[in-house]
């Protein structure tokens, strides 16, 4: 079973962190972060879907085909997207840097960016900070790295697991930062995974598909997908455990330690979702098919009239059955059942009435609703996680750019 | 060229309307409108296509199958949706007592629901109040109706025009309510259409799914279609005109008129969505096919990100180029070009700058704003209509069931 220790992204053994203020935020808080393995670590990525890509974007996805990696270099405050072949030239010239010091190729140096779209990064700002970035890695700098890698967080997104295999502790560790823009496909923003596993290139690619479908792909806040949205996990195999190959027990543990992991970061993701007041858990059933259930989902946590709703703690269930009718999935009314925590609100796509409204009423008061929807179609199910939308949620949103 | 006189949708020949208080809301504004023709008219309508369907709905769509209708009687305050056997109970029982008193088969009675989901009707008080509205349908009450369909609108919303066929003064009346859930397919919640026109039934039936092409899905307010959109038109034949055929000049003096009206419907919906503050024009040019401009103009018009930074004055273009990476289309990131009003912000991909931001943000401070992509991959275009996303909309959206 998996041990929770503390430790975020150096909980594993041979990874070291940090975080600096680089001259990118104008609060001139952290902006730069590193992860660094001691050691050639195997390495695998999820990128963003959405057909505008970020130069690291670009980059990372490029390296990560070689399948080895040192080190992963982020900046916040500055997405570097729309910026061109400069700023491919600028994401170049920065991982060649630290690569410099670490002495290896450029081509192991993973990287990625947050934040403003469409302005030229501080380049030189930041290549004059990377040699105290990288001397001033340490274990113990994981908190400086989970903070740098914020923007509009309200808190750093750390989490770690532990698992036997062979008699050898493997560790897994994390951080992630979100809040806005969180959506499938890509719902992330960034997460960053290390782990100290001696573990097959194949392994871990299969491993972090079904942990960021089964965690990330299930998340929306607005509904959007960034330019810049990315998954990396390091594994560098300091465990000294014997290789894990896929299909075998010790694969099942390491998938269940990082998706504890994974788990961890999304409700941390979730809860500092940008002006949420409300987390909605949504669970689908009775679908025809897994893809039914999925869009059926997907159809309320991005409606904004559900999320509307939520805020304003109004049991308005007529919403909900829009969203499903809206999903481009064949649904029948009169088999449809909805219910908020365990008060039933519909039955057989009926009103259960105003007394049954009054009950869920105090389900909707509350901070984490379950909403459960049943279309009596199928055996398939989906979950499914969002956020309400709030006046905080448009404050925000309506003045970003001042604000990195 | 269409002559604009007052008149809504009594303004063509042989037409009456009513409205009335009937119960339905609690602030007994009018909830309860007619509109009759005197004679049999020829009928098309267009409908919702959310899966689930209100009973009015199912039942308009059946009858107007018919071809021919007397009159449409339509209720605001309860969307009779959600309402199972019963709704359609209450719907048979409306519109048969509105056929007795207009001594014609119910067939000929189409009807409309606008509201709160998933109430039953208090239909007693409807029916007792039907032999009033009848008996008090006449060519002045054009803006009782108007009003009677009205939910969170702030203002009725009326349109008229009148050509020449063949020496026949031709014309053509309508009425809108819409606000929230404006969107494609389907954008317009209730819109309902008069004319005078002697026309085929086939010729009416292709005219009207033109115009609503061209004028209402490409509106978007929230993203979502209700059980309960509508678009109808009855055409009596009262102005004597020899039969209007397609594809003849008169059929494309018809189209005009009914565009210019249909026009001017839309913009009173946009302009009165739900806590708008501005309302955006957005044309997308270059695209390889007309789907691609209208994915693109439909995902910057439901973006949540790119609403928000509308209504706060945010010369964010990032978030335009994220709506465009996302809208399921091949896009050339180097291509694009992006301006507002006629200030150029991205050009080939990378932004203009510090001063033409500056520049756009003289535009953004605008109520009326023209956002114009351009994709460099062929020469097809779109145009969609939306809004900003404001605090009041989330407040008018956080409570709407209380304030029916």
């Amino acid at each position: 079973m998996a041990r929770k220790i503390q430790g975020g992204i150096t909980f594993p053994k041979g990874f070291q962190a940090n975080g600096l203020y680089s001259g990118i935020k104008s609060n001139r808080k952290l902006d730069l972060a590193l992860i660094v393995s001691d050691v050639d670590a195997e390495a695998a990525g999820l990128f963003t879907t959405n057909r505008i890509k970020a130069a690291p974007v670009s980059l990372s996805q490029r390296r990560i085909r070689g399948g080895q990696a040192r080190a992963i270099l982020v900046n916040s405050g500055n997405a570097n997207a729309c910026t061109g072949d400069a700023g491919m030239q600028d994401a170049l010239r920065m991982t060649e840097k630290v690569s410099q010091f670490l002495t290896c190729t450029a081509r192991k140096i993973l990287c990625a960016s947050t934040g403003v779209i469409g302005r030229p990064l501080p380049v030189n700002n930041i290549l004059e900070v990377i040699p105290d970035l990288v001397a001033g890695g340490s274990p113990y700098k994981n908190m400086e790295c989970a903070k740098a890698i914020m923007t509009t967080d309200t808190y750093p997104k750390e989490a770690q697991a532990e698992f036997q295999c062979s008699g050898f502790p493997v560790r897994i560790g994390g951080i992630a930062k979100g809040v806005g823009m969180i959506h499938p496909q890509m719902a992330t923003m960034l997460v960053f995974l290390t782990s100290d596993a001696n573990i097959s290139r194949e392994a871990l690619k299969a491993a972090l598909q079904t942990v960021v479908d089964r965690n990330f792909h299930t998340l929306s806040v607005d509904g959007e997908t960034s330019t810049n949205d990315s998954v990396i996990i390091l594994s560098n195999g300091c465990a000294g455990n014997p290789k894990i190959q896929k299909g075998t027990p010790a694969y099942a543990d390491f998938i269940e330690s990082l998706d504890g992991v994974c788990q961890k970061l999304r409700e941390l993701l979730v809860h500092d979702g940008e002006g949420a007041t409300k987390f909605i858990h949504i669970s689908v059933q009775g679908a025809k098919s897994r893809t039914d259930a999925k869009k059926v989902a997907a159809s309320i946590a991005k409606s904004i009239l559900v999320k509307t709703a939520f805020f304003g703690e109004d049991v308005n269930w007529g919403r909900i059955m829009v969203a499903i009718g809206n999903a481009g999935v064949v649904v029948r009314e009169e088999k449809i059942d909805i219910s908020v925590g365990d008060v039933s609100l519909v039955h057989h796509g009926i009103g259960m009435g105003e007394a049954q409204e009054e009950k869920a009423l105090e389900v909707m008061k509350g901070k984490e609703i379950h909403l459960s929807v049943s279309l009596g179609m199928g055996p398939m199910t989906a979950e499914y996680w969002t956020t309400d939308l709030s006046y905080e949620y448009v404050r925000i949103n309506a003045g970003y750019k001042g604000r990195t």
